[in-house]
């Protein structure tokens, strides 16, 4: 076996290891989450990180397709396999294959894979944390997922965010009827540059604009449209209400709704300029965002009545969401609400020099364990006690069990807090009693 | 977007879908078997799914390398990736990588790829849940690894289990010294051979044997470690220390420490025919085994004191273990001690009639959620109450809120109990207390 290259000790660009204390602040973040999503009556499900090539193709869009899935072939086989893009086309095969009892609330945490260039808050792998109800219609289902992304906010306690929405039928319906484009691909590119107005700003958006070769009034238009966005959400139900557009109404009405439904109504923001990059999206779209740090979307989602006619052949209309927990993680570590300062889970250790019997430590260690402490026990005695509390703290463990020869004859213990220094003399049974102190 | 053929539906062969009612019982394992790991003071990590080739190049041996490592390029680049095939070496990269403070106690929960051939217990996706002590040569943490893995079949209930232990260096001592066969390919050739005994049988491995033209007094030598095997572990030991070779009698050495230490002693066979597979062992091996179903090991591992040394340039003793959680998973459903028999983490759900205002059951969703129950939200109202408790018994949900104009009126609800049908009046806040006796 060869010697590796210090270089070489880096993951795949793009890709991370997470150490203990990363990965402890990760699992708590993930574990909120989810209680979360239980609470709200969904449950669990997994699908492979590997996907079959054919499965994924179509469903993305032809920049995804082109550079940023990734797929291959390996060495001993001809078939072409992908990694796992999102988790809603998943979601969409599984629902075909299984055809679960509708409405089907499933959540699913787990890694996907795109190609991109890395940057802040962007990577090569990294974590979704997706809700779904699969089969329900209703409006109250697109308010349901709203108060998800709301009572996740909350918890993690999250100031200023804002959760943008938007139709898909309205913007349609805005583009097709009063402006007169009919061309999908191209009112799929005019979404695409009105979606880099918070990037860009609004005077490049309306130079790229002019590059699609737009009518003069049609710029003006969108013009109109990015100013009213501005304005409060129920200027902006005034403005669309008097379009007179079937399609647009059915969507203030769904909005209105929504906004009747919603735990917290003035989080709930009006965008007519969000468009989402997916090509899925039929009805209700949001994306909620923070005011710091400036980080992208947080969350983002909607609805998707066509995407399951795909795998099923019959029409299962869908709405969801999806939490950048990468994202989440970052800027809450960035504004404080989150800090990775949990070194480890053991509680507490045991500190003992080396004539004491190891047998005896493996004894007082299973003894704590039963108890349900989560112990830390050094391998071998220390020099002294105080070698073995200053490497202890050094692990950021905050409690020590001082043993040494005398405590095993008398059975009586030393239970030393790490941090405050305090001590206490203990039988073995008192000490799940002080440390949840 | 094209429809799908029924048959693409499956997922990538050996690779498998997980649907709540599964999920819900695989969380459950790995959850305990986490606080298992924790309860031992091992913290978690992560590593990428997605490796460089070159850090797996050269792990596993020739087997793995040629024909079942899951490696590719992408379209868009020239480097070589692959998906990871263990756990381990992931941990070796991350040791160099980050230098953490020694002994290192990390557990890591996650799936590994390997292009084999599916069939029971085997998959090309799978978890694997494994713990290591990095840098600590003490023979009490393998005393402490194998304590742990004695925790978990105790913990999972399983009856008759045994924890086979070997030693590289007893293998090493015999087939070197005694019998003077120190081709390291050849002995790793003949590991192999002897570690299909339980597959084949003892007549079939003397025949493969024989066929790599091994002395005879060899085969009656091999022949001889088998028949010994049978026996206690006493007597194993005094046949083993009439060797006088020093390795075997530094083994020998160890495996009594490891038998004075281990928390059931009568659990742990020494065995003589136990090789593993993984060319990185140095000492001590173990596997975990069950007398029924036949499956396999459902754990192993051992020491590995020069794997890290070829990511580190310095020698660093480690010893760890890995649950086969698929095998563990598939043997305790069969043998009834596993049942995947838990629909929903749902604990109730609302029952409620069309004529019931959608943003009344908001709220009470809202606050019944906010005492921290796992509540079902149906999206629209039920025709009748009687439907609803028919849709919502299939579901598994044990408890209905029932919340008619009346109930609203009254501020008084109907709590019942789908499985026995008794119904109690309650007010909201005294759900929480009746819904956990």
């Amino acid at each position: 076996m060869e010697e590796v290259s210090k270089r070489d000790l880096n993951p795949v660009k793009g890709t991370r290891d997470f150490s203990p204390e990363i990965q402890i602040l990760r699992k708590k973040v993930f574990e909120k989450i989810e209680k979360i999503f239980q609470r709200y009556g969904f449950d669990p499900m997994e699908t492979p990180i590997i996907e079959k090539w054919e499965i994924l193709k179509g469903k993305y869009g032809e920049e995804a397709e082109n550079r940023l899935i990734w797929r291959f072939k390996l060495p001993y086989s001809e078939k072409e396999y992908a990694l796992r893009y999102d988790l809603t086309v998943p979601l969409a095969r599984f629902v075909a294959r299984f055809k679960p009892k509708l409405p089907f609330k499933r959540y699913h945490i787990g890694r996907v894979f795109r190609y991109e260039e890395p940057q802040k808050g962007r990577y090569r792998e990294f974590w979704q944390a997706d809700f779904d109800i699969v089969g329900a219609k209703e409006i109250s289902a697109d308010a349901e997922v709203l108060n998800i992304v709301i009572e996740i906010f909350e918890e993690f306690k999250f100031k200023e965010y804002k959760i943008k929405i938007n139709d898909r039928r309205i913007l349609r319906g805005i583009f097709e009827k009063s402006l007169q484009i009919k061309n999908f691909e191209k009112i799929l590119s005019i979404y695409r540059i009105i979606d880099k107005l918070d990037k860009i700003g609004k005077e490049k958006v309306i130079k790229e604009l002019e590059k699609l070769e737009i009518p003069k009034n049609s710029l003006n238009k969108i013009n109109e449209l990015l100013e009213i966005s501005k304005e409060k959400n129920e200027t902006i139900i005034s403005y669309l209400e008097n379009y007179q557009v079937e399609e647009i109404s059915k969507a203030i009405n769904d909005i209105k709704q929504i906004l009747d439904l919603v735990y917290k109504k003035d989080v709930i923001k009006i965008d007519l300029s969000l468009v989402r990059g997916l090509d899925y999206y039929t009805a209700m779209i949001f994306e909620a965002v923070v005011s710091k740090p400036k980080i992208g979307s947080l969350a983002g989602g909607g609805r998707y009545d066509e995407l399951i006619k795909i795998f099923t052949n019959t029409e299962i209309p869908a709405v969801g969401g999806s939490i950048g927990v990468e994202r989440l993680i970052d800027a809450g570590l960035e504004i404080g609400i989150f800090k990775a300062d949990k070194k480890t889970y053991s509680q507490i250790a045991i500190i003992y020099t080396l004539e004491v019997p190891i047998k005896k430590i493996f004894e007082i260690a299973k003894e704590l364990r039963d108890y349900n402490l989560n112990v830390y026990m050094p391998l071998k005695g220390f020099n002294s006690i105080l070698d073995g509390i200053k490497e202890i703290s050094k692990r950021g463990i905050k409690h020590a069990l001082i043993v040494g020869k005398k405590e095993i004859e008398e059975n009586i213990y030393t239970l030393q807090n790490l941090e405050t220094r305090e001590k206490f003399k203990v039988k073995l049974e008192e000490v799940v009693k002080l440390l949840s102190v």
